[in-house]
C-alpha cells in the first residue's frame, strides 16, 4: 500500500527564529495587526510504500529524526495518510 | 478569541524541487528504500486574534497569499484552530 507522509519541522520553543521575526516586522506594512508569535519551519511531503499505516509511520519518523530535523534545535511531527 | 493558524507552503506540481531531490538521493545511504516523491516546503505557525474562526481564516489566508507564498510557483494551505 502507498501512503503519503507529511513531516513538519519547527524550531523548539526558546530557539531564536529570525525568519519568523522578520515576517512579524513586515506585518504592519501589510495592514495586519492581529497576528503574533510567527514561527517559521519546514515541511516535507513524500510517498511511503509500506504494508500498514504503522509501518509507514515508523519509516517516516525514522527519516524525520535522522535526516529532516536537527533534534538539538528542532521538533518534528509526522502525519501519515493512506492514498 | 485567539486562534492558531498553520500555513503550509509547497511548490506547485511541475516546479523543480532541488531540496526534495537532494533528500531523495540521500535515502539509499540511510537504508531507506520505500520513500519516493519527496517534496520540500515551508510551514508557518502564528497566533491570530479574531472574533470567529472564519475571520481568523481570512486573515491567515490573506497573509499566506500576500507574504508567505509566491503564488507563481507555490501553493499554500491554511488551517486554523481555536486555542
Amino acid at each position: 500500500m502507498r501512503f503519503t507522509a507529511t513531516v513538519d519541522v519547527s524550531l523548539r520553543p526558546g530557539i531564536a527564529d529570525p525568519e519568523g521575526a522578520t515576517i512579524e516586522r513586515a506585518l504592519p506594512a501589510l495592514g495586519i495587526s492581529s497576528v503574533t508569535n510567527v514561527r517559521a519551519g519546514s515541511s516535507f511531503v513524500f510517498d511511503v510504500e509500506a504494508g500498514s499505516v504503522e509501518e509507514a509511520t515508523a519509516v517516516a519518523t525514522d527519516l524525520a529524526t535522522r535526516l529532516l530535523a536537527n533534534p538539538v534545535i528542532e521538533d518534528s511531527t509526522v502525519r501519515v495518510e493512506a492514498r
